[in-house]
């Protein structure tokens, strides 16, 4: 069976080189330099390999976001680095990255804009990838209104990948920074709060049909699907003096939750892909692995989360929309 | 089948009373006075009979934690004052409170000391209640240890309830006191913080039979089970430049997140708690309900999680060891 794997994290070569020239910490470097995959075409190839023919990968860019790594207008010009350097990929091997997402310079709303539809009326781009905060401006500002509402336009998907605020940071200094909890615990809280913060400024009374793909599999949304329905959404404002929320929003709040797209990045998780996709429904979850950060680089993720998939009690037409179908559908493939 | 409710919510009025008069924010206060059964008697009363003469419920501290409500040596007296009138209510309605869990005036560590050992041996509680952190000090705090150690040598359980940390306080400022969030997701990223805490600094390895049970069926962890292994447990040091974290734990950590304890209190979730019981396993789950916090104020949370535990595909031992025989072993009811 076909599978598009709709969340792998890359940083090409000419993109890699540019970040290293950049201030960049200690700790992300040796992370980077002890993952070939990343930043090495042929490591990743060999990895894609053993998945056979059938095996591609949407490409979109490893964190850290771009706004972190360069103010404006530097932000700009890495941006469009990063997208042709991910187009060049798709053009030498489409057989194996038939797509990629544009990256964008978040911290020049305008420019922002504007890179968005060079990448994709220009290069091709099938949709944006976006951090859960923008060096900590959560994604509801107004500012960041315009992309999405071009996103919605335009009907191509949105990557919401997690990333560390400046307040989240001030956390990590308390509580976080120990253990490496503010990776484990706090990406999956700060893609939460995004998702919050966009059902509840009203994204999807906007947008009905907005497509945003939350990595991680909705973090911690599905499992706390009883606290978000009973708990808060029946609730809404009893635990608050100085705001009045009845009314907020027109429907359940819960139900807005249930409106984005899911990838299968549990790290190769029985329980938690089953739960995941008993929230968002079969048409809503797409194969992700996020190759290639697993304990052997690459192929483990992208292994573990196939073995899950294949052996979820679904229909086989379930199975395929969770491999492959729901993405092409999604980044409006089959009509190119 | 009879039920043994292990986390619900009270403040007996003698200790409600008291706490009126002290500084208590609007917010909270208007919480309150929506929830009789929170308070009141009788109310509690009239929603317990409606799940028959095998419902019981273990009676434990409505938050906030006494620890933010007054400092020493005022707080110890306050939770004199709770497990008193505790105590009180189980001496009433034995049938209905078969037991209490001690309140801890945790801001003075020597008092809380005393007091554990004053409500096990005295009034008989039959456990103690923690909050995720003491004021913003996280539990494996040294300051807090020998509470850890001195109820692993009484072989009691230890109830984990969330608590808002200041750095938590600043990170809401942000971005999460808005909507509510700091409720809906900051708790159960605390919980899950403290969890992780208390692994990484050891705790099972100095006691590996100790009884912590978690809120919210352990909160982010079982939904992130293949993080916590293949991402963190499996790759601890990778993202740390100035630490060393191998060899921290001659165990594989996701290990020790499977020894605490969970309750059921997802909030009615059917897709939750079938998650949550998949981490931990039958022996290590107990029916919680977290009353009276639901949009009816008593009942509904009750109902809702009966509801999904009765429909567990499970064998009938398996049920009665959540509904009742873990949390009276833990307890070490039997033996009384």
């Amino acid at each position: 069976m076909m599978k598009v794997d709709a969340y792998s994290h890359i940083l090409p070569a000419p993109y890699f080189e540019r970040m290293r020239e950049l201030a960049v910490n200690p700790r992300a470097l040796k992370r980077w330099l002890e993952l070939p995959a990343l930043h090495d075409l042929d490591a990743r190839l060999r990895i894609m390999d053993e998945f056979g023919e059938g095996y591609q990968q949407i490409l979109t860019l490893s964190s850290p976001p771009i706004e972190l790594l360069a103010a404006p207008p530097e932000s700009a010009a890495l941006a469009r680095l990063a997208n042709e350097s991910m187009l060049e990929l798709c053009e030498k091997h489409p057989d194996r990255f038939p797509a990629f997402v544009a990256s964008l310079p978040m911290n020049d709303p305008d420019a922002a804009l504007e890179e968005l539809a060079r990448a994709i009326d220009d290069l091709g781009a099938r949709g944006v990838q976006v951090f859960t905060n923008v060096n900590g401006r959560p994604l509801d500002d107004p500012a960041f209104q315009p992309l999405f509402d071009e996103m919605a336009r335009r009907d191509l998907p949105v990557w919401m990948h997690p990333a560390r605020g400046p307040a989240f940071a001030d956390y990590a200094t308390e509580d976080t920074s120990k253990y490496e909890i503010w990776w484990a615990l706090g990406w999956p809280y700060e893609t939460s709060v995004a998702m919050s913060r966009l059902v509840f400024s009203g994204l999807f009374e906007r947008h009905p049909d907005i497509k945003i793909i939350t990595h991680h599999m909705g973090a911690m949304i599905p499992y706390l699907e009883g606290r978000i329905g009973l708990g808060w959404s029946d609730q809404l404002g009893s635990r608050t003096a100085d705001e009045d929320y009845r009314d907020l929003l027109p429907q359940r709040p819960l139900d807005y939750f249930r409106r984005f797209y899911a990838d299968t990045a549990l790290s190769g998780s029985d329980i938690g892909i089953r739960c995941g996709l008993e929230f968002f429904g079969a048409d809503h979850v797409v194969f992700g692995s996020d190759c290639p950060f697993d304990p052997e680089g690459g192929p483990m993720y992208i292994r573990e989360t196939i073995r899950v998939i294949d052996a979820l009690d679904v229909h086989d037409l379930d199975r395929e929309k969770i491999y492959y179908r729901n993405i092409r559908r999604l980044m409006r493939m089959a009509a190119r």
